[in-house]
């Protein structure tokens, strides 16, 4: 399979995982709303790149699909919440009503709460191993206070400073440390090295900021807020994208068999949608 | 110590564990926000719960410390979201501004799923074992959609239906499930057996609905919701309260030391506040 074709394998695997844990569900409206949010054709990124570390350890088991999915659930949550009026208030999310447009605000806090519930609930329906523990923990350091929660808490800071280190703060935290969820935690629950989990850490760091960037360039001219193209300008974001980008590659290239990662670098690069 | 004075002591040490744990925090307003909710000055029924069910198997240790925070940031998250104007609009929690009045709707938004967070951390920190693994499994199940959220999830519905087994499902999910989570995650924890497990889960479950219908009886005056009073008049809601806590009794009686417990029970009845 090449490139494409494994993200898209990737994400089909992924909406069936998630397609049947919504399957078993009891019928009422907050229900109703983790479905259509998590079920509503995203690339899957997120559990892509936790099967594919799996394959650089060799693993595949269903302990790796609960990190996929629990992982793809902590982001559908937090993009519910982030849409709420009180928050960006976002009316569309992917080309639908967005979350509390299509059920309400209440139904919506209740989604995004039961997600993040959901997320713990199918990790720790896994089968326990020690590394299983670790890696579950190393996943809600990334999403809680010190991670993704801890950067949203700077982001909605109305006077919050227009410079690099913040600018690097936030996508570190809102935007890699999910990213570092997904590749470190599934190298720890694999019995990775503390060298390869240090070199994979590395990766997902630098790769996840390159994503942010990329995605800065994509909305370069409609962009108001603090961003890499409004604070480097096109050409400074395009030069950081490029260092983003070859600090990933150097860290992944000491595995073996890593040409998925470093397609999903050049694709980033290259992406127009 | 009597029972009142091992309230007290309970409720001391869980002030200094989550006092110890805010001291770590990182300086922003969504962390001042939830030590704002959580060090407010709550009785700390639910980890009294812990505490004391532990001492039932003669344990006493730092993952039951863990458990006993955990849950009381859950507890706390629960009423951070339960505040907010697209839910119960509430103003006041506990005679002080309630999150969102404080500190907005955004940062209450993001202070409950912190907490909620950081319950997960705080819980993964701890000793791994697979009686704790199962345990915190436990706990989240008790407060996901189907237990708390769940219960929550019909609690919105405007058109619910006015009748026992409605109400009864809603202080199951809403209320009981959360003090079952305390006394049954503790017991698994501490290797009950499954006939342990069983009585324990029959008293956190009736303790729950008789502590529900006390609180009913307290706001009897004021309260125009579906509630056990409104439903079954004083003298029946009295008669439920009595039913549910002879049923905790009985169940708690198998143990031997349970005096916290039935003391507990004999408290619920005669509170006037």
């Amino acid at each position: 399979m090449d490139f494409k074709q494994t993200l898209q394998h990737n994400c089909c695997r992924t909406e069936e995982l998630l397609q049947k844990i919504c399957d078993s569900f009891a019928q009422n409206q907050v229900n109703d709303a983790i479905k259509y949010s998590l079920l509503d054709g995203g690339k899957r990124l997120r559990p892509s790149l936790v099967f594919e570390t799996a394959k650089l350890f060799g693993i595949n088991d269903e302990n790796i699909e609960r990190i996929a999915v629990a992982i793809e659930m902590i982001h559908t949550y937090s993009l519910i919440h982030d849409d709420l009026p009180c928050m960006d208030n976002d009316d569309f999310r992917r080309g639908k009503p967005s979350c509390h447009k299509k059920y309400g605000e209440d139904i919506a806090v209740l989604a995004g709460d039961g997600l993040l519930n959901l997320a713990m609930e199918t990790l720790l329906g896994g089968k326990y191993s020690q590394n299983y523990f670790e890696a579950i923990k190393f996943i809600f350091e990334c999403s809680g206070i010190c991670g993704m929660i801890g950067g949203q808490a700077i982001d909605i800071l109305p006077q919050k400073t227009n410079d690099f280190e913040t600018l690097d703060f936030l996508t570190e935290n809102k935007t890699a440390k999910l990213i570092m969820a997904c590749v470190v935690s599934t190298a720890i629950y694999c019995g990775a090295t503390n060298e390869q989990k240090e070199d994979l850490m590395v990766f997902a760091e630098t790769f996840g900021k390159a994503f942010q960037v990329a995605d800065d360039l994509l909305d370069a001219e409609i962009d108001q807020n603090l961003s890499y193209t409004n604070l480097l300008g096109i050409d400074g974001a395009k030069q950081q994208l490029q260092q983003y980008t070859q600090t990933a590659l150097n860290s992944i290239a000491k595995f073996k068999n890593c040409d998925f990662f470093e397609q999903l670098c050049t694709f980033n690069i290259s992406r127009d949608h």
